[in-house]
């Protein structure tokens, strides 16, 4: 498989990821969902305030503020350094993610503000999409954001899920678990979300500030207890005392998801079949150990170019999701890139992976993902770097900028969770010795021995 | 989704199981290849000699007898203690796997004393299949059958794949790495492969006793460091003097593969297709960390019901290979039941999951592996079993045990690998929220929060 035919592939993934991103678009989802909410827009307020957090609540604002115009009498949404829009009656307040910041805490506070002064005879809409949960951090009374950012890292680092980390934010939180919604009571309420968790669960997303929480502070605590973790003793205090459980129920309350993954891949295995692949959306809801998912994807991929199972090649396997990296070396890089760099290990010829966060950051990284091919090894041995050892140390950041084989958007205004895309070249199918088993060749003599390292 | 249901699916995928089975028959398998060997048999020989190793080698060695009859001579071949058949001219000899033991060390050295002593007007025919690496142990001079397991064990523990473990075998043994084939020489020599491994790569299964070796005592000391392994003292002298490296030809020796995991992956494909479901094989070639693939397959069956994709309900997931389970804790259990227990927390409505290893023995357990459905949870909460402990304790067995869900099935004769299905039941699909973001259905109110434990 020459050269030629590689770029070809990797210039198709990434017009296939491109297409993901923008049919992921919030702006698009808002107007989609428009004739959904209008009928709610319809009725006469006072005033209309929006408010909301996430990495592409600015781009929602966007276009709520295009619907809206002069009705909005204001409002406040805190986004992502650089992820921003233009607005004309909506501030944006700029703050850290994904460690929340004091910038955060101040937004999350007159965000509470906003609702809590809010009448009945108003509307307040509230914009919820990826990274909410960091970016709305307005720690419970008595707790400062130092004993939140103590607990939400080791949660991180740990290998713990999103549900479970927003559990214990939502117990942590003066905002979230719908604790926002009540304090807009009783102005109505609109939230309109971009999700990025698996299965959309709507108590999930940014912590879910404006929707019921079955919850509750005994499962926080399990939660930290699960991972061992040592909380303050302000944050155990808080935990222990069980002030006052979340709403179960907000009445006045509307929510809509407007955007998700699954939109993203349908929208690439639609770009993939335009340019002569066959599209297999595998999954939308992939989790688990970002290497071990990887190496099954690679599987995959071997099989389509063995067998023509599951899906006959020239094929693009799809599948979404968000998956963990357990972080147990301190090298540079994102489940995305990290994705890409295992796989990569494990390619047959003539398939190209690519896998890509839709927001444009990939871990604290300045890149949305990587690009690799079954030459990559080749390429990276050349260069004299050791694939496995970046692997290990989850490098995959300095290894794929070594290549120049890092996926870099920029902020892209949307966020639901990652595509990965690997593609199988067209070409005559290999046959394995388990098929040749079938057939009656001739004697078959000893053969070359593959060196056991050469297959990883 | 009612019992009924369910133990239909039940039903179904131990069908689907038992026809996988019959394909990976090795007698079978003997029979299909016969015309691609039998030139090789119908030449005038002095003696023909059978040796071999592996679980499914006695079924082999049967199959041989009724084609050679009395032009057999005799022959030993080292077993897994319970793997038999009755033999006329082929003396079984039983071991302990997957720790070789000196009954193991007793066969091979009269195995390749019966290869040392045939001689140019000779065959010797071996007969390797799963397990051959710990049924054929002979260590290299000056080491004993302590240090091999000291290292071994170690090697199995910490996670380790087939091929590095096999590169430390072949470097530490007086036989494996073509060790054999160059003993038998000038004889002719017929190797027939039941193959256990991924890739089918001749020098890796039974660590290739009769086949070329490229693998380097460099490459084996490396394997140990990379996995921090401390070998005895004779151990680390012995891989250090570099006495003589395996041979790299062996022009007097033929191989041929009877069998493999893909013959069953496709027989299972088949007979799920004549009950009723779409069968989709999503790859022969699976490894990685079990927990994790099978959060992965879960998470497949989970998008069939949900969008149909990657193929419509009722549809049948079919996956070949081996994973690993690595240990870091001493429950009893196998791959396969963890497989099963790891899946069954992710399982959607409406899903049956089986996974079982073709030779009738999941890790060190009486069990082959375990079958669950949706309603698993449910029915171990019931009883106080706690799933998610289990898993951490990797301590399926006694979970699937209590439930009566082990699949038991005795040794089977064969041995390629493991095979895994999952089965979702014909019903309508369940509206996303996001295809619902696609249409125009009415505004959505709050909604009954699941809690977050709820969807692990």
């Amino acid at each position: 498989m020459g050269q030629v035919t590689y770029q070809k592939l990797r210039r198709d993934a990434q017009a296939i990821f491109r297409a993901a991103l923008r049919a992921a678009d919030p702006r698009e989802g808002i107007r989609r969902a428009r004739p959904r909410f209008q009928a709610l827009l319809d009725r006469p307020y006072d005033h209309i305030y929006v408010v909301g957090a996430g990495k592409a609540s600015a781009a929602m604002a966007l276009e709520v503020e295009r619907i809206l115009g002069r009705r909005i009498s204001g409002g406040l949404i805190n986004t992502k350094h650089g992820h921003l829009a233009t607005l004309r009656r909506i501030e944006l307040n700029e703050c850290a993610h994904p460690v929340p910041d004091e910038a955060g805490v101040a937004g999350a506070r007159r965000i509470a503000q906003i609702a809590a002064e809010a009448t009945a005879q108003d509307l307040v809409i509230c914009l919820i999409s990826g990274g909410a949960s960091a970016l709305l951090p307005l720690p419970a009374e008595g707790l400062t954001l130092d004993d939140k950012q103590h607990v939400t890292r080791q949660l991180l680092a740990c290998g713990a899920n999103i549900h479970e980390i927003n559990t214990v934010r939502k117990h942590l939180s003066a905002i979230k678990g719908g604790q926002l919604a009540a304090l807009a009571a009783p102005a109505k309420l609109l939230t309109l979300v971009l999700s990025d968790v698996i299965g959309d669960d709507l108590s999930v997303i940014g912590s879910g500030p404006t929707v019921p929480d079955g919850s509750t502070f005994a499962q926080a605590r399990e939660i930290l207890a699960r991972y061992r973790i040592q909380p303050s003793a302000a944050v155990a205090r808080h935990l222990a005392a069980e002030a006052r459980e979340n709403p179960t129920r907000l009445p006045h309350a509307q929510t809509l998801i407007v955007g998700a993954n699954r939109l993203a891949v349908d929208a690439a295995a639609s770009e993939a079949r335009q340019r002569g692949y066959r599209p297999l959306v595998l999954s939308t809801t992939i989790e688990g150990e970002t290497r071990d998912v990887a190496r099954m994807h690679a599987a995959i991929a071997r099989e389509v170019l063995e067998s023509g199972q599951p899906v006959r090649s020239p094929a693009c396997l799809i599948s979404g999701g968000e998956t963990t990296v357990t972080l147990d070396a301190d090298g540079k890089g994102g489940r995305n890139q990290e994705f890409v760099l295992a796989a990569a290990l494990d390619l047959p010829p003539g398939v190209v992976v690519l896998s890509a966060g839709t927001d444009g950051t990939d871990g604290p990284t300045d890149a949305a993902g990587a690009i690799a091919d079954s030459q990559t090894l080749t390429k990276a041995k050349a260069r004299g770097l050791d694939p496995r050892a970046y692997l290990a140390r989850h490098d995959s950041y300095h290894f794929f900028d070594a290549l120049g084989d890092l996926i870099r958007t920029g902020p892209t205004g949307t966020n639901v969770m990652d595509v990965r895309l690997l593609l199988t070249a067209a070409r005559p199918l290999v046959k394995s010795s388990a098929k040749a088993a079938k057939e009656p060749p001739a004697l078959k003599a000893e053969r070359p021995v593959k060196s056991p390292k050469s297959r990883r």
